[in-house]
């Protein structure tokens, strides 16, 4: 029978798992430990306000090295009326005399204010100027001094009983030194959470493995253990339990003994071996399946109960931390439980969602925020409606405006936020955004990072992502995303982005991308860098058993084609010579099936979707694929003036002109250096 | 012989140390170690690109629980015609066939689309819904599919060789993810740089130890390592070595053995006992002694050579390190050393200026950067000119304005860093600032942190640290700045703060601060809430050795006064109660002698600088003073208006009349809270 999810609104499950928590007493920070106030301290969560103990200073200190006096002592003295003081190197008292002290030193009870060294002469016993400076017989000084100049009185810092930190604070190392200045050595913190991270599926493999078709490599725990660390908890991560009930079901029970909270990574949505809401109903309360967040749908929230039996059973973790020392958790005899959905994105964005709040709240501070930003959304997003939609999104500024670009939304992708710069959400009951549109982003990254940000859309070369990394080196990011030739010069035309890397032939003329830019960028001063020169051809499976040659070989009832899209200069090259040779397209099978990229291509080809597809040969030899060459491309880089010369961009100028990333780029096969770094046109 | 100190402007002196660390080849990622990706890989920093292994998903995956088909044979299914394909378990030939297929699962090699479960009715062998979802004998379709639809087509994520993670990165848990589904099991990493922190003096003193005048607490040890660990560093603390210069040669030698950088803290001046320059003199090449930066100034830049002789010999640091497992750094035949200033928060500062950049250097990161914001400074503030001088403020948000409230200035107010939102930096050749001038400020917190602080200005009393904890736990934060009633007025008619407290008694009508109000805020409507009662007094030392029993007592000869300072209500106090009493104030010995709070009044009391001064019991009590008990007064809060009614300032409403606040703030000496929360007037 088939489990249905729920479509939870997401306050609505969050206030769910808020009051569960509330009838268990733990909605609330979970315990309090005393720890040495040491390094390790750092980043740790104040449980209790810190009021200090001693002021700091603790005595009257001298704030200088020099000569410690009586004020009163010192009136009259004038540069033309000089004042001699006797000195002396014990307490002696009061009276017309000077003590040597040095910083930080003590002020003799009698004296009230200091003079600096530099601004004394000292004399020996003859009334002649010495050099020795910390006991001379006497001193001669020009001008008088006003009571405690000089003196770092008692309490200037800290007052003993003052407030010095609350309750709550995130230790940072200046806190850390006030604290010590307080008279403090060790300080009260918030215990840090256990958090149990189960991976399950029979279908996981740990990090490193050789692959099989169907094996997925289990990293989600290493993900939420990393994010659980980050955000104060102590994450304990568990060996891959099979999808089977009995084994999760021992596991979670396992885990249930030393732990906080559980994180059931997978088998939270309603298929034929998701356990994890049977496992929950089993043990304790299922509160919520399903939330209407995408991503992140199948997210379960429960709470189990912590078996007596299984107390006193003792596990391998629970004997582990018997003898390392560290303080057992309070038997609370509730512990939540979250199934976090299997896919990636999914499960990192649950986590932020529903884990880090809960972590705030039981370390008693603030739960994390992310600063944000307005930002003109680059193309139209469409959204469920239901749900609360997380929506990544590249963030760069363009001339004036910041613009956020939506980036690839699959949750199985996750280096869409590895890319992501930020998150744009739009809450339930939105439809979706209109490209042009103001949104607010929530950024990962600060905004000085956002404004080092060089905008790159257009057609895709491998060769970009060698770009990527010499520009890091230069303190630039280069976010590029792949819409092809024609894409990238409408998304200059736009303001969209600073450069777009283009192969557009001219059947007319024979010549690249310039009748392109007249025609799609009139009015706009632009410069035309040469950057590679490149071969285009068939890109094979290993051996080309279909032998695939030419053109004309496309249209074999056999061969499968793999086509790029609309736009592609791959794709115009491609039309340009069907056109010349007289095939239609639509006697190519496949010609219908479009990638963004030549990698794409290369991909269809390696799995056996498709025979070949037209591409570069660095595609074809970094899939191991055979490559059959047929034309000879320009790949160049078209830049507005106003970009060509502004500040950002200088680091571009300079990669595409050394002669590492020349040597780098030819190396790589198929690729020709000549006019790289070359200005080709102005227009 | 006096050593002088330079004042070698800041970049120049940056400069210095890196030619010198140039010319040795340390400028540069120190070392590249090859670790395991687990958890512990958070914040480390790439010192290679990853490039992708495996391509993510490495095969075509279904992206659904439901049943793989192909594509070409759902043509024609629809509504009005439904479609019956017979299902199979086993891999089959191309044809009319369906098989079950989870999330994850390999499409069979035959099939190129999958139809979600949700789509269709499985049937069982005679023809009948059955509820054997995953091993039906036949499925019944409604619609076709397109091919590979519901299909995570291989490397939809990740295309290997495609550029993943470029160097540099200081790694997130999604990166660390990302680098898991791109093949790899391990990272190369930048080494982390060992930092040796010497704490020199002999006046220093363990944290937590009994303190005797003369004692300095040693807590920059901490702070510093606390910053180098923070920033990526690994902190290697060693113990307080005494102001002797063979024992601080000793040290340093000893440190230089396994550690990349050594941070000699204190003995950086050129006072009597400052070692440090002369140390670095004679194991290798002083660069710099003095740079133009407050606070901060007597920095030390210099190159050490690691002896030979040393590294045969081993320290038990080296013995441990030996012991660990622990990679050994490179033996580079050159360590940068730098003499840290003694005052915490020139030590705090110059960490940051000096040691946080190269430290970023070495381990290939982009260098910390604090967000900046535009602000308007409440109060004039003077610079040296000759000095790039960080100045530290405190941040808040009021009506429509930033604002940046300069903080106590002395290098040894280590609370100043803690209170401090952020620096403002004025730059060698600037003098000083207007009051009312637009200034950048480098920001400690987020802007919406600053958009959660109260600025209160005014008159000091210690129940505003409790109010500012219980307003800890009401999300809000209150920044207080104590510069008396009038002071607290004044800045309420300059929009620079939220709320001021306040105790003005008008002479005439014996009413507490309305007619202030008028005088002082024409026209601005403001709220008067009540606070406290309390008692204003006599503090003197323990058994009132002066016998001071009254206003006339003051005027002793033997009785030295500590006075409030102009505009604090305290003062106008005194004054009224003076003037009542026809005492002259010029006949009170130290009615000149001016401190800025009631604890400041019993720090001075305390320490023996005055015999007593006028304030509060509870002053007197946290410092074990005595308390002669003189008049009654009240203690409002005057909030304007329009902040009465913020939604920023609620909470502050609720503490003030929540009862544990009450109780908290009653069981302090002679404190009344009958009036508190009240609504007194409204002008």
């Amino acid at each position: 029978m088939s489990i249905y999810l729920h479509d939870i609104p997401l306050p609505e499950a969050k206030a769910c798992l808020e009051t569960a928590l509330k009838e268990a007493g733990l909605w609330r920070v979970l315990g309090v430990e005393t720890i040495p106030l040491d390094e390790n301290a750092l980043g740790r969560v104040l449980a209790k306000p810190v009021w200090a103990k001693v002021s700091s200073p603790h005595y009257h200190a001298s704030a200088m090295d020099g000569f410690a006096v009586r004020a009163e002592g010192t009136a009259g003295a004038q540069p033309s009326s000089p004042l001699f003081l006797p000195c002396s190197l014990a307490p002696s008292p009061p009276g017309s005399l000077a003590q040597y002290v040095d910083t930080g030193d003590p002020l003799p009870d009698w004296a009230n204010a200091v003079i600096p060294i530099e601004n004394v002469e000292s004399l020996d016993v003859d009334g002649k100027i010495t050099h020795d400076l910390r006991a001379p017989a006497a001193i001669r000084i020009r001008a008088a001094v006003t009571p405690w100049s000089h003196v770092r009185a008692l309490g200037e810092d800290i007052v003993a009983t003052q407030l010095v930190l609350v309750a709550g604070q995130v230790l940072r190392p200046v806190d850390l030194g006030a604290i010590a200045a307080a008279g403090h050595a060790e300080i009260k913190v918030a215990r840090r959470p256990r958090v149990a991270i189960l991976p399950t599926g029979t279908e996981l493999v740990p990090i490193g493995s050789e692959l099989e078709p169907g094996d997925i490599l289990e990293y989600n725990s290493l993900v939420l253990s990393a994010q659980v660390n980050a955000w104060g908890g102590e994450a304990v991560r568990f060996p891959i339990t099979p999808d089977s009930f009995e084994a999760i079901v021992q596991r979670v029970q396992e885990a249930a003994r030393d732990c906080d909270l559980i994180l059931l990574n997978a088998g939270s949505s309603a298929g034929a071996e998701d356990f994890s809401a049977k496992v929950v109903e089993k043990l304790g309360t299922l509160l919520v399946h399903g939330v209407a967040v995408r991503p992140g749908h199948p997210v379960i929230l429960g709470v189990i109960a912590r078996s007596r039996e299984a107390t006193a059973k003792q596990s391998p973790i629970s004997e582990e931390i018997a003898s390392s020392g560290i303080e057992r958790p309070p038997r609370n005899d509730t512990i939540p439980i979250i199934g976090v959905p299997g896919y990636p994105v999914s499960a990192a964005l649950t986590a932020e969602i529903f884990v880090e709040p809960l972590l705030a709240k039981w370390l008693g501070r603030r739960p994390g925020e992310l600063p944000t930003e307005s930002a003109t959304l680059t193309r139209k997003v469409a959204s469920p409606g239901g749900d609360d939609d997380y929506l990544r999104v590249a963030v760069g500024k363009v001339g004036d405006k910041i613009l956020a670009a939506p980036l690839a939304r699959g949750a199985g992708v996750i280096t869409s936020l590895v890319r992501a710069d930020g998150l744009v959400i739009l809450p339930r009951g939105v439809q979706g955004v209109k490209a042009g549109e103001q949104v607010t982003v929530h950024l990962y990254r600060s905004k000085a990072e956002v404004e080092r940000t060089i905008f790159c859309i257009g057609s895709h070369d491998m060769t970009l992502d060698l770009l990527v990394q010499f520009l890091a080196e230069h303190d630039r990011r280069l976010a590029s995303a792949n819409v092809g030739s024609v894409g990238g010069l409408v998304a200059l035309k736009r303001g969209e982005s600073h450069l777009a890397g283009s192969h557009l032939l001219d059947p007319e003329t024979g010549e690249y991308n310039l009748s392109y830019i007249r025609q799609y960028l009139p009015g706009v001063p632009v410069r035309v860098y040469g950057f590679v020169g490149r071969e285009q051809g068939l890109i094979t499976r290993k051996g080309n058993p279909k032998r695939v040659k030419n053109l004309d070989d496309l249209t074999k009832p056999e061969v499968r084609y793999v086509n790029r899209q609309r736009g592609a200069g791959t794709r115009v090259l491609l039309d340009y010579h069907l056109c010349r040779s007289g095939i239609n397209s639509s006697s190519i099978q496949g010609y219908g099936q479009e990638e963004y990229t030549h990698l794409g291509v290369a991909a269809a080809v390696a799995s056996g979707r498709a025979d070949c597809g037209l591409g570069i040969p660095a595609a074809a030899q970094s899939l191991d694929l055979d490559f059959v060459p047929l034309f000879q491309e320009t790949y160049q880089l078209i830049i507005p003036m106003i970009f060509a010369e502004s500040e950002l961009l200088a680091p571009l100028f300079i990669v595409i002109n050394n002669k590492v990333f020349h040597d780098t780029v030819a190396a790589m096969p198929g690729y020709n250096i000549s006019e790289m770094g070359k200005l080709v046109a102005e227009l």
